[in-house]
């Protein structure tokens, strides 16, 4: 499967919003429609060059997309952290390996930036794709922790 | 013990730097003096309108530091993620609720700028701050999983 990522642009909020909120464990919050707030989100992220949302493309159809948030900080001599947040692909996509070639993206991305580590949290219910970070080289080491406001 | 948040300055980077570096599971990790990459990242930060380094001061004297992420994204509706990182209580000053101070201020201020929720990661290891996150209202619900690079 040839696979393009690109940055999100603002015509491809709807379906990002589909794909975050489709997905089993997001489904289970509020649902919503498209509302102003997303497009606010959008351009808050689109206008901030710590954060990238991206999506992945196969034959014109957006089968994937994850957000990517560079911070700094003082912790290990000052480098920065690649943080993934939102990974969705495409349910009727699931199992072709296009999560894992996101996945692969976003580190080589991390690398090249010259970021010490890349983080991300995944639900405890998620024990598929916990097998799947860890074939991919990251380490369940800490514990992640919400607080819902 | 009267506590005063206020954001670090630049002065404050060996502090900040010893208070990281002398915590027993970041202390095996490399060591460093204060080189300049970390002013690099002081730098980054303090330009940054989306983070925030604390310190936390008690008769002038820091006694606790951490940094506050604000992080936009298109999940739960738009709203904004506080992520809180390198949080530290200097080493005598245990025991006596420095921490616990600075998670509810930390706590308050994300739920003043109206973000959805506040997360962290804390080292499998540390399993007395474990308990410290649950008795401040965070369900441990994700797994923490991370890369070096």
């Amino acid at each position: 499967m040839d696979l393009e990522f690109r940055t999100a642009r603002r015509a491809d909020v709807p379906v990002i919003v589909a794909m975050i909120t489709e997905d089993p464990v997001t489904a289970s919050r509020p649902s919503s429609a498209v509302e102003p707030d997303y497009y606010v989100a959008f351009e808050a992220v689109d206008a901030d060059p710590r954060n990238e949302l991206i999506v992945v493309e196969s034959d014109g159809e957006i089968v994937g997309t994850m957000q990517l948030t560079y911070i700094p900080g003082l912790s290990r001599r000052g480098g920065e952290r690649a943080q993934i947040e939102a990974v969705r692909v495409a349910v009727p996509l699931r199992g072709r390996g296009i999560g894992t070639a996101m996945l692969r993206w976003a580190v080589e991305r991390a690398r090249e930036r010259g970021c010490a580590l890349v983080q991300l949290t995944s639900d405890k219910a998620r024990t598929e794709a916990h097998r799947f970070y860890g074939a991919l080289g990251f380490t369940a080491s800490h514990e992640g922790f919400k607080l819902l406001l």
